[in-house]
């Protein structure tokens, strides 16, 4: 498959192609209707509303833009076009005609683009029904897991399924068998049969299992729906005559191996296979309130910035996937930016706030789930302060100049803690980044507390714990250099692996455990031969031949 | 490398070829001293303390044995025979040469040694600690993190170190990077810079960044490892003046397919890959107290069928790879099986009667971690009491005869509950096999403890949850025959990650983590060309040849 041209996530709802998005009565219809023809890349198509990258794009932006768009809306309502079909789950032969790589990345993003929903559900009260009218196979199942509620035709033939195991000898790649038995809780004795049940299970079996919430008659589905939907959203705590604030397209140029944004520039160091973030700091103090954060709208720094870090992580995930390290930088003005997470934190409860750091939150896990080594260099003229010291702590190790650079008349560089370090920004795990750093030392992270607002210099920050390293001008070029070099030349396989394991000490969750135990080993088995050798089952999917597999078990 | 030879885990100390297992002043003095000839298999030298399952094969006898062997021993010293090296850790000639379901069940048996020490030092009074003078490098290392206290010459070049991922693409493959931070809790950051440096970390960094307990100067070394051991034996509760019990090897023949033990027979059904486990209960009741157990000692019959499991187990893992399911039949009175559980209930204060549910615990947590499909046949004349429920409690599904067979007098199948199910067998997640079946109604088993000693025949056990499927007569065999063939027909790699997702729901714990989590991705990186293929890592080690990385991120 043709991987040339570079996928772009930026879209918006009047260039989907897969999805209608309705708006009514409190409740938004995310209705999918998957264009045959509108695959992402050449050589499938995507029959019986299957999906690739491209569809799950849009429906990733269908989520964020209703959060920010749409205050008014406070359940979300998801089902098909189609008759007899609700979703037949990510399409097959996009997949065994996709890279490991690719089909990796695009695992990682669809299960992203589940837990923003359950993020959505749990934190901006706009929760997520699905309604099954047909066959929800695969990742259609997966989708439907990802919401609070799963409403199913009982019309003898409407069904869930999760045939991966028995028709491809891969698992479910959306977190399916996790959702299974530590959402739903399912029995794990009945998700062993319906795993290995390629038709699934419909009818009062389904609800017994656990599997989904009600059995509808099939010609009250719709009325059903609606009115379930209608009282959840009711319900809601969305603030229903708030106007929303527009999203337009993430402003981003490419030219050469330099990437440019609002408040970022990318710089592309290909001998290195390193990229390197320098984020600028806000150029003026935080509005005084509210008011002014909804008039500025995506203009807002904070909110920027988050765009801008969530999209360049996406376009480089998917586009320079040799890249294997990102550097991290910033510059401007520590004081201004502790004034943004001032008002952020002053003005919590108001929603577009609320749903600000969330989105901060959710861009953070982004980056401690990207399978790329992260450094951090804290250098004179950077303003790692509060929310951006988070992408301090999210780096696998940091680096921080102790004086100033030789020549140089900018004062040492310094980092500071804000209010911001110690809750809204939750990892997978639960914890702060803070308190997994400190696991060993939980006192700790209460004492940092009497640090916030400290401007803290390298020899502070190290004492402290909260950065790794603190070579001195002499040392600086070359250490930096040396780790940067030092990546770049192990396995990435070994890389990945490794930093999955390091990031996410602590206690596990239904997220890292998606994240980092079913996907390892829906990686394992997207290597095996049984599934993508030429005679694996991926490969032979819809020739009508059988696969020979290697019986050995590992 | 040939792998013909069946494995054999029976060993006993006067047998030992790696190590040398010495008894002083309550201590046990288990000594490394690696035969570099004496690898498992021809191709490879044992060379620096290296080790390969043989090495780790004894290791396991000696934990097991100290237990049960010596009540006197309340602490353990791991240490190393040779100068300047502890031990080197896997032996890489012999992994290059293995195929790699050879590499993940050593790993997985290392893994599951590493855990017996842990347990023994929790859970038995014997606790282990590590004495280093030397090189701890990769596996050498992932040992020290398995005791529960690390001690290191301070002679500016013993070190610890971790250099899989450097040296070789791959990951530590026992438990070392979750030790890293979920036990020794040291921060991501230094682990990081740990486990990327081959040379790895002494001295005085090494104790502050958590990845030892003491140094100490290397002509002390000797002495202080003794009087710390010496001072832990002498607080350690286990009865200093009771007599062990001797553990002769486990009686097995191999006659064809059928594999005989006392309490078990097992026939291997190679068209339908299935080894058919039929374990016998008890023909006489339970001794009245311990004194009979010590007595009887190894022919105690819940010891006894333990280690028959424990062989079987390992036998089939190692030496029948293609037999991916394991059918779980008993057969015999189970009210006498009743009458062991409450012996063992009763007497749980008494040390050996201790060490034998511990050892149920383990071996119970074997079967959970084996990569083979797991199906229980709960059929007339059948056993399935309290401990011996557990095993239908860890299969995957399970079908119990509801009624009787046509022509047959035995009476219907019937199941019961001991208060053993309710508490002594915790799985690697922490909760009983109860607890983890019934995550969504924890109630139920509360009100399970009412069932105690009831015989529940199939509808009942139906009712209660306990059974995944109670056909007659009629379809008894068909049904049952199905689920095995379905089975045999399914991707094996397929089946051993949904198997490994689905098994563990609820909380997790390092050991889950070790299994379920880092385990997936060392298989995932085993298998990548830039670990094992022709030009990786693994292959070119030693050859002075560099791999060439393929650099994409997946």
């Amino acid at each position: 498959m043709a991987e040339a041209a570079p996928i772009d996530v930026r879209t918006s709802p009047d260039r989907y192609r897969h999805w209608k998005l309705a708006l009514e009565g409190g409740v938004a219809y995310l209705t999918m209707d998957v264009n045959e023809d509108g695959g992402l890349r050449p050589g499938y198509k995507l029959k019986l509303n299957s999906y690739d990258l491209g569809v799950d794009i849009e429906l990733a932006d269908a989520v964020q833009r209703l959060r920010f768009e749409h205050p008014e809306i406070g359940a979300v309502v998801i089902r098909s076009q189609r008759d007899r079909i609700f979703c037949s789950g990510a399409n097959i032969n996009m997949l065994g005609l996709s890279s490991h790589d690719h089909k990796v990345n695009f695992c990682k993003f669809t299960n992203e683009t589940r837990l923003a929903i359950e993020d959505a559900t749990e934190n901006s009260g706009q929760s997520y029904i699905c309604s099954i009218n047909g066959i929800a196979a695969g990742g259609g199942y997966e989708l439907a897991l990802a919401c609070d509620q799963i409403l199913l035709a009982d019309d003898g033939s409407s069904a869930v399924s999760l045939p991966e195991l028995p028709l491809l000898a891969v698992l479910p790649g959306t977190g399916g068998l996790t959702r299974l038995v530590d959402k739903r809780l399912v029995r794990r004795d009945h998700a062993d049969f319906f795993c290995t049940t390629a038709e699934g299970v419909r009818g009062k079996r389904a609800r017994e299992w656990r599997l989904i919430d009600k059995l509808i008659p099939p010609s009250k589905l719709v009325d059903e729906t609606k009115k379930i939907a209608e009282e959840i959203a009711a319900k809601s705590r969305r603030p229903r005559d708030a106007r929303g604030i527009v999203l337009p397209a993430v402003e981003r140029t490419i030219e050469g191996d330099t990437i440019r944004y609002p408040h970022l520039t990318i710089e592309v160091d290909r001998d290195r296979r390193a990229a390197h973030f320098r984020i600028s700091g806000p150029t003026t103090p935080a509005p005084a309130g509210t008011a002014d954060v909804h008039t500025q709208g995506a203009a807002f720094w904070p909110l920027a910035l988050a765009r801008a870090l969530d999209d360049a992580m996406m376009h480089l995930r998917l586009n320079e996937t040799e890249i294997g390290t990102w550097v991290l930088r910033s510059q401007g003005d520590a004081a201004q930016v502790e004034t943004y997470d001032a008002l952020l934190a002053k003005e919590a409860s108001n929603w577009l706030v609320h749903e600000i750091v969330l989105y901060w939150k959710r861009t953070l896990k982004r980056l401690d789930v990207s399978s790329r080594s992260l450094i951090a260099l804290v250098e004179p003229g950077s303003c790692f302060a509060g929310t951006l010291f988070e992408l301090v702590l999210a780096a696998d190790r940091s680096y921080m100049l102790d004086g100033t650079f030789e020549g140089s008349n900018q004062p040492e560089a310094q980092v500071k803690l804000t209010s911001m370090n110690f809750g809204p920004y939750p990892m997978g795990n639960g914890l702060t980044r803070l308190a997994t750093r400190f696991l060993a030392e939980p006192k700790h992270v209460d004492e940092l507390k009497d640090e916030i607002g400290e401007a803290l210099d390298a020899e502070a920050a190290d004492e402290l714990g909260l950065v790794t390293f603190t070579p001195d001008d002499i040392d600086w070029e070359d250490e930096v250099r040396l780790a940067i070099e030092e990546r770049a030349g192990f396995s990435p396989d070994g890389l990945i692996g490794m930093e999955a394991n390091l990031r996410f000490a602590g206690p596990e969750t239904m997220e890292t455990k998606i994240f980092a135990r079913l996907s390892a080993w829906q990686n394992w088995i997207f290597q095996r031969p049984n599934a993508t050798g030429p005679e694996g089952a991926l490969k032979l999917y819809g020739t009508g031949k059988q696969s020979k597999y290697d019986r050995n078990r590992a």
